[in-house]
């Protein structure tokens, strides 16, 4: 059955349904879906921390390669990624929907329990959102509310130079998938090799950096920080402006996820520039003061996962934007534009 | 110049170049467009309204009978209502659009300056947002956050029989509105006669009715509301149906826009039917315990615009639904399913 047949009414219903045990993990929910509005109590003495992200058919996925589970999944593994980048810890999400009419019912109640099992794992509430329909591509398009203390906001502008710049888990994973499924589109439901599956469960499956972000906040162990939704050299870029400084990257550090690295050298590409311009890693890329190096051992002590590599530091030159390659320095490759 | 030719980053510049007037006006404002997320500071012992809206080219509007800035002004006005139904001040807007490619940058430019100009109007910051392209229509999705003191937001559930039953302004203008553009699309730039025009503004132009709220929240001088996006039955079905009680509607009482009570009777049509089903009103729905009627005198000596008008009250017999017509009890039309 469409969404069409079954009316806006049972569809939110069904909806509602899905995600009603979400809302039951969350202390300052006052009042959830299906008022004009939603209501929710901050946490005493907290900022509140406002994103949102929105995925849309055609142009950030492909119903050939992900499930709508991996969707919804997705949608809102890219707004906890913002949080995390703030130090933020997620506390409530907001889910609207433009469906096109033809929209099985069976997909989107698929898609919203791929929201509700990421929110549940985050003690998230989804609190409400707005159903509509598109004569266009389906657009999952989700707010997301966090919590973090006053002064303790990990920003974009904060780097200084002289700051080491380090990156979290393996880059490059989410980019590689998403080539080893538009080789192999079988590999969704089967995704061979193991080294594959992990680069192909990184482009549909998304890990969030949530607990480093709010650990790193805590701990004052990062003075700036950003994710990696569009490559590892777009945020480099970023950060190094927003901060401004320089900034320099040593080719040999990076982190690249093996399979990945494999992948792009079996076909006689430059696996570094690969991994740098790969978007979809949505790891954290931080600035660290030298001397806040016990700070930083603290939180790792206690988030001892993902790694934390560090790739390169920033500096006084404010134009600068180096890439060391045995140690030889070019130019860091450009970011990615989405249209 | 199109969206694509301009590029990402430059569409971005020049719309938080537009947006970043809104953002000296808000004092809680800690961190606004262009980090991860934003940051903002919650005044003390208040509650987080949060509500979000979408906009679609081709179902909410045609680019034939609505501006640019029309269809920006409307996309954060249907979300300021929603946040008045529940009597919240409005406070910060998060602006995520999806954009063909051919979308021209003027056209954007002027979407945006009418969502800032209504936030300016009404003090709130647009603190951030999202841009993607979309193979599909225009897609302007809006979450809006507003603030409202504990246990003073008015909801939908919390009307009781014998309560009085208000609406605010009047009904059927902006379906009327609809109807002469989609008769007349030159009425866009020309709407004619001031009756006429009265009808094409409040399609183009909802007023949400957010000091009417506020008032009424802050003077404890309604027990339940909701807004008309619907509709009148359909809000009359749901505030009920949402406070388990019945209601009666007086079909005489019911202030309907005069210029749409002429249209609908020039042509021979049931102006009572074509004002109660009739979307885009943007007034309020409340209900008010008999007792309370000193209350809603004072807030009215505050707020004298827009008007209130009882329309009826609600029952005690939960399945009634009743519009009364000339005496006689007919059932209260359905209300409207958007898909």
């Amino acid at each position: 059955m469409t969404v069409s047949e079954l009316g806006e009414r049972a569809v939110l219903a069904r909806i509602q349904a899905t995600l009603s045990a979400t809302t039951r993990l969350t202390d300052g929910l006052v009042l959830g879906i299906g008022d004009d509005a939603a209501i929710v109590a901050p946490a005493r003495n907290t900022h509140v921390v406002l994103t949102t992200d929105a995925q849309v058919e055609g142009v950030h996925f492909e119903r050939l390669f992900s499930t709508p589970q991996d969707v919804g999944y997705r949608a809102l593994a890219v707004n906890l990624s913002d949080l995390a980048a703030m130090g933020a810890a997620p506390r409530y999400a907001l889910l609207s929907l433009a469906m096109p009419p033809s929209l099985l019912v069976e997909e989107v109640e698929r898609l919203v329990a791929g929201v509700g099992r990421l929110a549940e794992q985050h003690r998230m509430a989804v609190v409400g959102g707005n159903l509509t329909r598109t004569t266009g591509p389906l657009v999952v398009d989700i707010t997301a509310v966090g919590e973090v203390a006053p002064r303790r906001a990990l920003t974009r502008s904060g780097g200084r130079p002289g700051d080491a710049v380090y990156v979290s888990g393996s880059i490059g994973g989410a980019a590689a998938g998403l080539e080893m499924l538009r080789a192999n589109p079988e590999a969704v439901s089967d995704p061979g090799p193991e080294a594959t599956a992990e680069c192909v469960r990184r482009y549909r499956r998304p890990e969030a950096r949530v607990r480093l972000g709010v650990a790193l906040a805590r701990g004052r162990a990062a003075r700036a920080a950003m994710d990696l939704s569009d490559g590892l050299a777009d945020a480099a870029h970023q950060l190094a402006e927003a901060s401004g400084c320089g900034i320099e990257i040593e080719a040999d550090a990076l982190p690249i996820e093996p399979a990945a690295r494999a992948w792009w050298e079996a076909a006689g590409k430059d696996a570094v520039a690969h991994a740098l311009s790969g978007g979809d890693d949505y790891e954290l890329l931080i600035a660290v003061p030298r001397t806040w190096g016990g700070r930083l051992r603290h939180v790792r002590s206690r988030v001892a996962e993902p790694a934390l590599t560090r790739i390169g530091w920033l500096t006084k030159d404010r134009g600068a934007r180096v890439l060391r390659r045995d140690g030889r320095p070019t130019e860091l490759p450009k970011g990615f534009e989405h249209f």
